[in-house]
């Protein structure tokens, strides 16, 4: 039977959540995944040492595999080099959120006034802290990336040592940027490489496949499939995987996410197998990762092998993407 | 307290289902209307007279009000000139649906072979009888009702003396055909003069405003808004109120269509105020409508003053557009 061996997968995009949900999601993502970036927007944000570390040992509680490290993340704000200087060891990246965007975003960034965030991006430049940023605008819905790119742009040339990660990027715009800036990276999801507009709204209105930022047009999933599938070394895996309760869902103002944790290497296999391109999907899915980010990961193999994968209709409250189809490839044993 | 009169309103383009569920709307709407253009798309389709002369009855049985005409429609498909010389003293239109594009349409015209349509199409034009059309392809969502302009145009050029109407706008590219040929005609629901797909997917998920069209662009509501509050004498107000169960709304495959019978008048002042345009109503919800479609309607006075409306949650099982907010406008009394 055909497998496929991949050698530390990392998640460099997640949403464990807290509290119960956590204790749902944090074990399917520690058991397929070596490390994984662990998103800062709970509510209160994470903005402080102590949050830090407290978040990070309820998730270490929460997985049931020791082989399995969280990359754990401050919620942006403006921070002083002292500060940051004393949390530098803690974290691996600081996530920007452009206020009211997303999921618990209230306290973001409203204005990118470059001087007023300077002190903290050059603190974060010259201590290698990588800026991990929701690229979106608060304009048009098909709008808010493209929109965004200018900030980018500010960023990207105004801080040149700073490592950007454009994160969850949706269009083609966005990979145009990669080539463009030598410090701008991207995270890319499972789901932004199979869907478009058309699966969120063009037929029945599906719920489950709704995220921020939306899926785009198909030539913005062409362009991402296009660097993905190349594992263009500057773009690495990033699920975004975004649990909510089937309820919140499925309701009458339902919010924004994806969750994919259990299923996006399978789900990986089989998009990489479909254009021929297994041999790249190490690549995107952890060394690219581990040199962008300066990672020495869990060692950890995952052996998936092409036999069906019956997704289960729900994990906990949520229902996962694909739920209740069959996937071609399932996870056959991790050591 | 500042009133307004409305005489005959007519909404020419509603579905008002079957069974129970036209029960539950056809007295919503003809208690505010004199009449109402009532789409075909049944499981199976209206395609033969009796079943024509049979809806029409269950219609006038669900009725709570006798001065309201149900303007019937057949689905559209290749009839005999002596099929529509039996019929046409009992449908005011023939609604053609692109095969697939919304509910129940999945017997619809797959293929727009002008020969193949040329009999029916010329009967038809000779008849008096209107070409009602749901304007989209099986494109990308946002872009299926501007790829259908080339097919308005094909028919508009090759049956000159066919009255044709653009059904449920929602581009500035349908406004402009407007003007480009004297046979094509256009409704405008209330809600696409309201919402961009912002209000369906720009913050959270909202299932109650997905519809098909699925609402478009700021500039293109801005193009609807353009035409409908000059009552350009070419556009129309036709609700296309589509009840669907809340149970089914709030799922994880949601259908298209927005319930808005019973507020949509309400809506109506509303934005015609806002805009100072009030003056501009009775001929975008009347007097366009009768004049294009040759109607003599059912004598009717709507009376609506500036008093709060409290939105019902529910009509029976189904959710209306605004449930539980308040309108500014309200039905004072009908005559």
């Amino acid at each position: 039977m055909k497998t496929i061996t991949l050698t530390m997968p990392l998640d460099m995009h997640v949403h464990l959540r807290d509290g119960e949900m956590l204790e749902t999601v944090a074990p399917l993502t520690s058991y397929s995944f070596s490390g994984a970036l662990v998103m800062p927007n709970l509510v209160p944000p994470v903005t402080t040492l102590e949050a830090v570390k407290s978040y990070r040992s309820r998730i270490k509680k929460a997985m049931e595999s020791d082989d399995f490290e969280p990359y754990m993340t401050l919620f942006y704000q403006n921070y002083s080099r002292t500060f940051l200087e004393s949390v530098q060891d803690d974290i691996t990246a600081i996530k920007l959120y452009p206020s009211g965007v997303t999921t618990n975003s209230e306290g973001g960034v409203s204005s990118f006034d470059i001087e007023s965030m300077r002190e903290t991006l050059e603190a974060m430049s010259d201590l290698g802290i990588v800026l991990s940023v929701h690229g979106e605008t608060n304009g048009f819905v098909m709008d808010r990336e493209a929109e965004f790119m200018s900030v980018y742009e500010m960023l990207a040339s105004n801080f040149p040592k700073l490592k950007i990660v454009m994160e969850h990027i949706t269009t083609a715009e966005a990979v145009e940027m990669l080539d463009r800036y030598d410090n701008l990276y991207a995270t890319i999801t499972v789901h932004h490489l199979m869907i478009t507009l058309d699966d969120v709204a063009g037929g029945m209105l599906r719920p489950h496949l709704f995220c921020k930022p939306i899926a785009k047009r198909p030539h913005d999933r062409a362009a991402l499939l296009n660097v993905a599938l190349a594992a263009h070394p500057k773009v690495m895996f990033g699920s975004d995987s975004a649990p909510h309760p089937k309820h919140t869902k499925e309701s009458c103002g339902c919010g924004a996410g994806v969750f994919t944790a259990p299923i996006a290497l399978q789900l990986l296999c089989e998009i990489f197998e479909a254009h021929d391109k297994l041999d790249n999907l190490q690549a995107f899915v952890s060394d690219n990762a581990q040199r962008i980010y300066g990672i020495c990961a869990e060692y950890k193999e995952v052996v998936l092998e092409k036999r069906d994968f019956h997704v289960p209709e729900l994990y906990g409250s949520v229902v996962p993407m694909r739920a209740g189809e069959i996937l071609t490839w399932s996870i056959e044993r991790v050591d």
